[in-house]
């Protein structure tokens, strides 16, 4: 690392609250973490939105004179815009002057921009965007992956993420023999569409991860899963779907519980109590994806990312080093490739 | 329809608790709604487990020897297997001897019976089955189709989705100029898998429906949609993860609520309010599925349905009864048609 504290390098140009949200997280980040913040972007927009009396003894800004947009098609983005923000954070970790990398930007975008500048691990076809879901069993979190790096999948990529998934889920989060499961439309061998059916097939026949069989929309969130594969367009649905239930359930107790006289008071002596529930759903909490399969420690947050988000990404982004994924992840691999070869 | 009350064929073998709980949520049905239900089946394990004093004036058992099981190939077995009960109960309908079919056996061989027995109804190359979920919005709901009928769709399925959809929304729903949206993993036009790209064009194009755009998986319960339009496979596992829910955030609220004294007394006095919002959102109160575009009204249960779920499901085929949806969606299409031909 050549460091003592993780170096971020982060797009401060990437995300409908750009540069402002991001910035305030990021100097958060820097101050609470005690990580270094390299903000990549355009000088003069990160100046004016940084508070006059910011310490810059882990914070840099790294000049980029171009920023990628949400509605750009991102590979030819990518390669025409060579200075923008998303390239020159990626060219900080391929040159060892950042440890990893985080942008609240184009995810396509930014997928793209780590294929061409970090390339990928042996063994991988296409990286994929994992992300972590708590579920009703008490620290038992699962990561379900792809959740939007790659649209269309042909079944030996999913087979590649659950490789990777599986060997983050173990080194990362702690689990024992991660139970991989494959997102279907049932239980049964015979369920699926053509994609999903192939992926079964590969799945059941690799002896290195453990594939306990197809997971239904009902076991997301059952605990029974540590790893849930599927294609990037299934998978960011169920995202965007999981990450809109906070506010909808908030809602729906705002509008039951105060009724009543009963119904009034018994609101009021749980207000400490509906804020913390308020926190476990707040996706703010789990603001952060990782960029699973590239050469390179990335992290993507949303688009609509606030500084929470941000604070939160850098975190997710911070222990991703600290616990030295990459490495695992590609010594690991090149050992169950060695084994399957 | 030659009855003064819906008549209602119901697969008294289909689904995982068949035929106790479906002749229980039949009986329930017959006798608090009024409609006639013919239970489909074998007799002689129908009558098992009917209560002996069953008054037999609105219920009849119609005998079929075989019934399709949830591992088989749906289509096959429908074609195999002519007298199971799924396409006995479509035969009833075909005859005009019902009004109306009710299945939670295996969604694929119902739709597979109804396409072979029924036939679609003009201009419909494959049905879809369409679910209504809640929205944030009271009094709001979000027609969502296909949720698992066709698990690989083409494009143009995807238009004819739209098109049912907003007939259905209009007609029985009551939506004025139903809004009409299409899962899709961003708001941008360019967002999307090649199946998602081709059908925003379609929608885009057709003047006859009121398509507003991309809908995100965070906008399905916005309620800023009427109509979302997915293929079967996406549609099924966000509804099984949505159904779900309920029991993830009662779980939830049991663990947090009642921490400290505070919340022990607030959890108590708000026992009433909670257990409303158990119901709000349990989806035996919503718990069928209209499978549109084939020539008859035909509503799909889930193969884990209990009494509540038949009950439920079979007050939604009386209402579609009563509201002729079939005859509006046979002759609104007819209309369409003209129009765009």
């Amino acid at each position: 690392m050549g460091s003592t504290c993780a170096r971020i390098a982060i797009d401060a140009m990437g995300g409908d609250h750009a540069p402002k949200e991001i910035v305030a997280g990021a100097l958060r980040a820097s101050e609470e973490l005690g990580v270094k913040v390299l903000l990549v972007g355009d000088p003069q927009q990160i100046k004016a939105v940084m508070p006059p009396k910011t310490t810059l003894e882990r914070v840099e800004i790294v000049p980029a004179e171009e920023a990628i947009a949400m509605d750009e098609e991102p590979l030819n983005a990518v390669r025409r815009k060579r200075k923008a923000s998303i390239n020159v954070a990626m060219d900080l970790v391929k040159n060892q002057q950042a440890d990893a990398v985080f942008s609240a930007g184009h995810s396509g975008a930014a997928m793209a921009a780590a294929l061409l500048r970090l390339g990928r691990l042996p063994g991988i076809d296409r990286p994929a965007i994992g992300t972590v879901f708590p579920t009703i069993m008490a620290g038992k979190p699962v990561l379900i992956l792809d959740v939007g790096a790659n649209v269309d999948c042909r079944p030996k990529f999913l087979e590649q993420f659950a490789m990777m998934g599986s060997i983050y889920s173990q080194y990362v989060l702690g689990t024992d023999t991660p139970k991989v499961g494959l997102l279907n439309i049932g239980e049964e061998d015979t369920k699926g569409n053509e994609q999903a059916l192939r992926a079964h097939q590969l799945l059941r026949d690799n002896s290195l991860i453990n594939f306990v069989g197809n997971a239904e929309g009902r076991d997301v969130l059952s605990g029974e899963f540590d790893v849930i594969v599927c294609d990037g367009f299934v998978g960011n649905v169920l995202l965007k779907f999981a990450e809109s239930l906070g506010g909808v359930i908030l809602q729906i107790l705002r509008e039951e519980l105060p009724q009543g006289l009963h119904g009034q008071i018994g609101t009021a002596l749980l207000k400490p109590n509906l804020k913390r529930i308020k926190q476990r759903m707040d996706h703010a909490e789990h603001g952060g994806a990782l960029l699973l399969g590239v050469a390179g420690v990335c992290f993507i947050g949303h688009g609509s990312s606030q500084a929470p988000s941000i604070f939160s990404a850098i975190r997710m982004a911070k222990e991703a080093v600290d616990n030295q994924v990459l490495e695992r992840l590609h010594s690991q691999y090149e050992i169950l490739q060695r084994g399957s070869g």
